[in-house]
């Protein structure tokens, strides 16, 4: 005995990888197919689609396979309605609840595709705008009469820890639709350069020449440049940024003190002089009451927090376990720090993450996988871990982060 | 013009590199010496003392390198009493306050010198059972008489944020005591092995075994074993741990679902159908009410949360910008998680790392250089960060923490 | 105008992932495409056909596009004979010479398909048993009734400095089939575990489970097992080998010193003694005469060298210029050692590439990309480096390979 | 029973690490010693002076302590002739032959310390010009005097394959004096900066500019700049250079077609066009008879090797077993290629090692300790093997050579 189901793979399934994963997915996962039905895209700018039945020895194992292709794009051929189910408590999900995939992705309420906003992997989808009771009975007439009055449903993410009770959150894979990215039909625009993954043989300046570009492309479009810096960077320029205490106490101790953790960063003359300098920063700092209060007593008179403060730019400085002090202005709450790195991450059109792989994941675990992203570092282990999320727009780069900034602001400075 | 002071040095100060650092930082620093007293120690078990006139242009130069000379270990020749401020402010600390290292040290009250407890990195030291008025002064001759009355005064470190106002905090350099570790003059013990830093060459196998030595003579003397474990560590065993909510996620995932981020970690059959299980563990954990109630409800089976809460081990979760979740039993504040870290690393008699660049760190920031340490991980600059402690008893190893796990079990188990 | 060539393409092209490639080719090159047939294999073991008409703006952008085309699988889809020139002089090959990838692949020669034997990247192919004339002209009556009285032609691959003056070498790409290997349909079988790519998240023991599994299996299939071993190998057991001379002499002195590198493997108790002792090894050598000599003499009596003495296995030492010594039996012209590798190569049915960058990048130019390649390395750079080349059953491990041998061994002795 | 005998240390014993390395050796080696005077340097610029008595249990574990303490900088109180003995057989040196440290060596001949010529680690040293009987008799009264009437003795470091029967080399470690490479006493000078080993927290923009002063310095000097480049270097500018044949052929392919490995270095936009480039590149420069012929035959018209053709600097290209072709200009002996080598590393006067593992440390075998020497790789481990040899003045720099390197160029050429 044999059951199945019959899903739809639409657009530019092949050269976008998706017909492949849809094959190798049944395959892996001990199933069988069957082409109902497949019209290629004869040209380059002609969609293709295909029908598949999927078929598997049992139910329990032919549920893994569709919620597979469905995470990869494929949607079920004959779509319901999304089932919904009220949170339990605070914090509580229901049963086999919908996890989401970082790409953008619908849900089906009362016969409408509902997109979902501010998609982000790894969440819970809650609806809202339908007024369901909390067993679930959606089959109410006279609610669904004020619904058609309302503003419809609208969907979006919510990370586990923000679900409250009575939440009506998205349960099973049925009538949810994922488009992932597919890839761009024109390498032209500013981030056309960004399809290669991480680029060893490709020369350092020419890549830094392009990402210089797209950075300067967004900022004339009126774009949001997100930069997630670690300690390592010393002059990043403007734009908001997402960091850590130790960023910004490595940034006030060159301002201070001209060293950075004890040494001067010009000279090298006394490298021992001041490996204490990071603590006292961070003493001045907190009895100044802050970073801001500290540059405007002209305590911090140059770095990266010094023009956050005089350009009005935003920053997050997300505390860590490892961290000394911390200052003021670090949010020590992992929870509220992550919050905060969201709100960033929503609504950045480029980020730039130079050399903080802490930080960098919790930016990147915010991104939907249209953001193009730059990854910068000098471990390849760390720029491969960064990328791999299936972003369509994200490049990385295994440079020196210290001669990276330099080049990148001389190319934007010309 | 040039000023003077004159330090001494005492110990096996040739060996130990003291007599070195201490030339090179005079050198380093601009200073000029002059040796006054010299006696070597004329065999192994016999010390060597010096006694140094160190000169500088100004007050000014002379300070960073009496300062410097101070944290290697050297002490003024006139030893006057430690400065004692009160901090005028709850997390200010007074201008000038000493910064300690991580090395064994004391401080001179009243003409005794006081141990310092639960020596840590970059704190201040605060000195309680001495009642000075705030303006500091200590010539009272009825407040001493009260003191010697007492128990007689204590120090202790203090993290910046944890100083309250009116709290006697040491500044300056006078009245300190810093006794950094000698290399040991004999081998053989349990820790004899701990001295070669990164152990590229030697055969693993053979530095496993000590290492397994070292757990199992730690526990004989009813010694505490610290294990700082990342996800990478599936079957640590037993001992009190610090760790992540990443860590105990994946080993609970592992016995809910057999799966670790998605793979069945033993078939590999299916390794696509399980990569929202983590998130599932969460959730379900989170329903239960935390990880004792989990395991208790028969949730989770085995692994090592699970022998924790079975056998009564203490653990700390240490949360991250990065976690998904979290757990409900993640300590979500790095402060707070900073503190039970602390509590657990000053109780640890050994130390071992595994695989966890983060939670190390703040493990390390908290261990005084006196601790045993072993640090394991595939990233050689890893291991070499997390030994740049001065610690005279760390042993790295660049490993496969996958494969030194179940050798060391084989190791302890035999 | 525009210029225009049909290629078909034949296989499970869609989950091999050729049909993407092939799709990607076109576009990354500025091509278009026009299908003009496609017909899906409807079921998991139909094969699937396409047949597609390649367009560009002219002679010269459609070239690249074929040829990419080709070497990903592609055939033109009305075949000519492939086109013969003779070498004009040796180690100089004629213009426009077809150039190898590690794939099995044919030419037509007579209308017939010739596979090529040996296949290896970067080579010419040289055809055999064709009586051209110099000019090339083949459709001399009298010469190919001489061949179809012959065996008829052969064709292998030869590295460019071993063509000799007159060899008929492949030039173009008409008349030639490249069959890159298509994923397994079946996940079972020895190798079916080789299929992740480099495995970061599942347990390194039940990996080398697998590996020893695969070892095993070959064994007892009369398979050769090839292990290149570099000096951090210390008892890799039997089986021919392909190392350097560091290798050699690592394993000899740990015989005739009971050190590596001068630190006693054991005790670590004399760490300095002996790091001469590697000089000495090789001085006892060369004075014994050679590796085999120094066995017999008695001079090393364990170790890799000697079992492969004692066991009559195969070895060879290819020498580099970072060698002490070397040895009598390195081999120190890089073409000959190349040559005495690739003769290896060909023979092996499986590959253990053990911690060793340059020799296994030496073996790997050699290998075909059907013969199944284990990596392992603690860089994870290096395992990435050398499973890059498009074999279908290679599977690489970052792990220490101290580790990993000893617990090999373990599985392999079970 | 113990055995004895008395070592000297003289100069900046202490702050050089020389006194602490030797009661290291001493303890490590299981002896024990006795001071039997010590004279410390009053000041900056005065010398130390240690006699040191060595006590051991035995002539046999007295002896390895000798020859370390020797190896490190200690003479024998009382020195005697070095022993000389011819050797056996071609390639073949004297049982317990000197094997050089790579410091710079005197050894004693006849009552007169006699320098070791072009000082390099692991090699035997040969005295010439003294006439010994093979039996080593050298209190001939004859021959000494006809000594006296000659040029007297030279000695010079010899690898053991260039070692010649009759050669007079020396043995044990009597009349042996090696002086390691002191601090300096002042840090100005052009290579003052070098002093910092791998330098992770200096920016990297600022020891550039310290490295192009070190470059420029040397040059206006009229000093050589001995420059090893792996491929990732593209326009290294001038100066004699080591290399290996991937990296000429990576250049000439640039020149020759504009891509790097087939990628178009500039443009990027057909990335798959011309992965054969590099093998087309090799077959032509055959044909064209070689670099020279194919620079003079207008087949390269830029790049590093054309500019070295052009303004006749010398090169090496040392072949190896990954190398494809090779070049007709490769050198595919490794012992013909390492005496190609150190012919260059004999006459630098600065080495920059740029991103080539393999070929840095073959320069770097051939180096004495005193050759300034810049190690540049992205990888840290790469840059720690690199200066972990005891040179005086080396600095290490892990950041990405190809930001790197236009960096430096900018600073000479300003």
């Amino acid at each position: 005995m044999t059951v199945s189901d019959v899903v739809e793979l639409e657009g530019h399934i092949i050269d976008s990888g998706l017909m492949e994963r849809a094959f190798t997915v049944v395959m892996d996962l001990g199933g069988e197919f069957d082409i109902e039905a497949f019209n290629v895209g004869e040209s380059k700018t002609e969609e293709s689609y295909c029908r598949m039945r999927v078929i598997a020895d049992s139910e329990a194992s032919l549920r893994p396979i569709l919620h597979e292709l469905h995470q990869s794009g494929a949607t079920l051929a004959d779509p319901s309605d999304a089932t919904l189910e009220p949170a339990p408590a605070d914090r509580v999900v229901p049963d086999g609840f919908y996890s989401t995939t970082n790409h953008p992705t619908d849900v089906r309420v009362d016969g409408e595709w509902v997109p979902v906003d501010d998609i982000e992997m790894d969440c819970a989808v809650v609806v809202s705008g339908v007024d369901r009771t909390p067993d679930g009975a959606s089959d109410d007439g006279e609610r669904d009469a004020v619904d058609r009055d309302g503003d419809g449903a609208t969907a979006e993410t919510r990370v586990l820890n923000a679900v409250s009770e009575g939440d009506l959150v998205v349960t099973g894979d049925a009538g949810i639709r994922v488009r992932p990215p597919e890839r761009p039909r024109d390498d032209s625009g500013p981030f056309g350069f960004m399809r290669g993954g991480v680029s060893a043989e490709r020369p350092s300046v020419s890549l830094i020449r392009d990402i210089a570009e797209a950075v300067a492309g967004t900022k004339a479009r009126g774009g949001r440049v997100l930069c997630v810096a670690g300690p390592a960077v010393i002059h990043a320029g403007g734009g908001p940024g997402s960091a850590g205490n130790g960023f910004a106490v490595h940034d006030m101790e060159r301002s201070m003190y001209g060293t950075s953790l004890g040494m001067d960063v010009e000279t090298m003359e006394h490298p021992r002089k001041g490996h204490k300098h990071h603590i006292y920063t961070i003493s001045e700092v907190v009895r100044a009451g802050g970073i801001e209060a500290a540059v405007e007593a002209g305590l911090v008179e140059e770095g990266v927090m010094y023009e956050c403060v005089r350009n009005d730019r935003e920053f997050v400085l997300a505390g860590s376990i490892r961290d000394d002090g911390p200052l003021p202005d670090t949010i020590t709450d992992a929870v509220e720090a992550q919050n905060a790195i969201r709100e960033q991450a929503r609504r950045a059109d480029l980020v730039l993450m130079l050399s903080s792989l802490l930080h960098s994941v919790a930016v990147g675990n915010c991104l939907p996988s249209t953001t193009p992203t730059v990854c910068v570092d000098i471990n390849p282990a760390t720029v491969t871990q960064l990328l791999d999320r299936g972003s369509a727009q994200a490049v990385g780069m295994v440079t020196d982060v210290g001669t990276f900034v330099p080049l990148l602001a001389e190319e934007l400075l010309e």
